[in-house]
């Protein structure tokens, strides 16, 4: 597996990637009937920076990286992470995980916050557990997820200091 | 005290209330050193609707509404509130929250949620407690205040069901 910087001409590799989790709205923030434009749009624009994880050169996830505040709050690093179907149980998001915490802190980040991670997204939840974060709030009913209702949404988050 | 939508003459008496808070560094996550122009910008872009707060003529406050999170999480309202040096003590924070709370109804929003009230911003805290808000998290270290350090920022969060 590598992982890399994106670049425009990967726009319909992410595509791929993201357009089953947009369609089933069940752990993204983004409206299910985004056009592909608008939903890698939502996932690059303002970000500070965007990795594709390959595997025999076919991009198999994503993750963007971007302060989670401005001005005198920057020192908290954002995060999203999607890995494609067919990329399942290969442990894309544990390498995406882990690659942007390390580049977080080369870019001089403090710690990493994640504003909205939703709580049925128990295979999530656990593997962000796993590598070093904790729930810091559950904000209830925060998600209409499409098959289970109103649920709620956690903001995780981990030091980045030592 | 009127409350009325901003619109782009209103941009200079917008930065004469948020000056004195960006240069202070503070309570907003903004560069201290943004120019008018970047610091209004900040305030005003992507949001669904900024208010403005009146007093005699002079605009005195100011929020913003827009919804915290795209989706099937666009049902959580978040703003931001601001009012300018000459303003504090005559009720104009509460007039502008009360304001957005029905405004956010109004609109449908079942929830509001602040991401960043920096801890220290005590009579801002005390405020929004009394105005129903509830403190769902504090994120540690999150802020560099100029003058105590690191210190955090509550997520707070009220429903707007009934």
């Amino acid at each position: 597996m590598q992982i890399r910087l994106m670049n425009d001409a990967d726009r319909p590799a992410l595509w791929s990637v993201i357009e089953e989790a947009v369609r089933r709205g069940e752990t993204l923030a983004v409206p299910m009937d985004a056009s592909s434009d608008e939903a890698i749009d939502w996932w690059t624009s303002g970000k500070e920076a965007v990795f594709l994880a390959e595997i025999d050169g076919q991009v198999a996830g994503s993750y963007y990286l971007k302060p989670n505040q401005a001005g005198n709050a920057s020192h908290i690093a954002n995060a999203g992470y999607v890995v494609g179907e067919s990329g399942r149980g290969r442990g894309i998001a544990t390498a995406l995980c882990t690659h942007s915490l390390a580049e977080a802190r080369r870019r001089g980040y403090l710690a990493m916050q994640f504003n909205f991670v939703v709580e049925t997204n128990e295979v999530a939840v656990r593997l962000w557990r796993k590598l070093g974060f904790e729930i810091l709030a559950t904000i209830p009913r925060a998600f209409r997820h499409p098959a289970r209702g109103m649920v709620g949404a956690h903001v995780m988050w981990q030091s980045l200091e030592r």
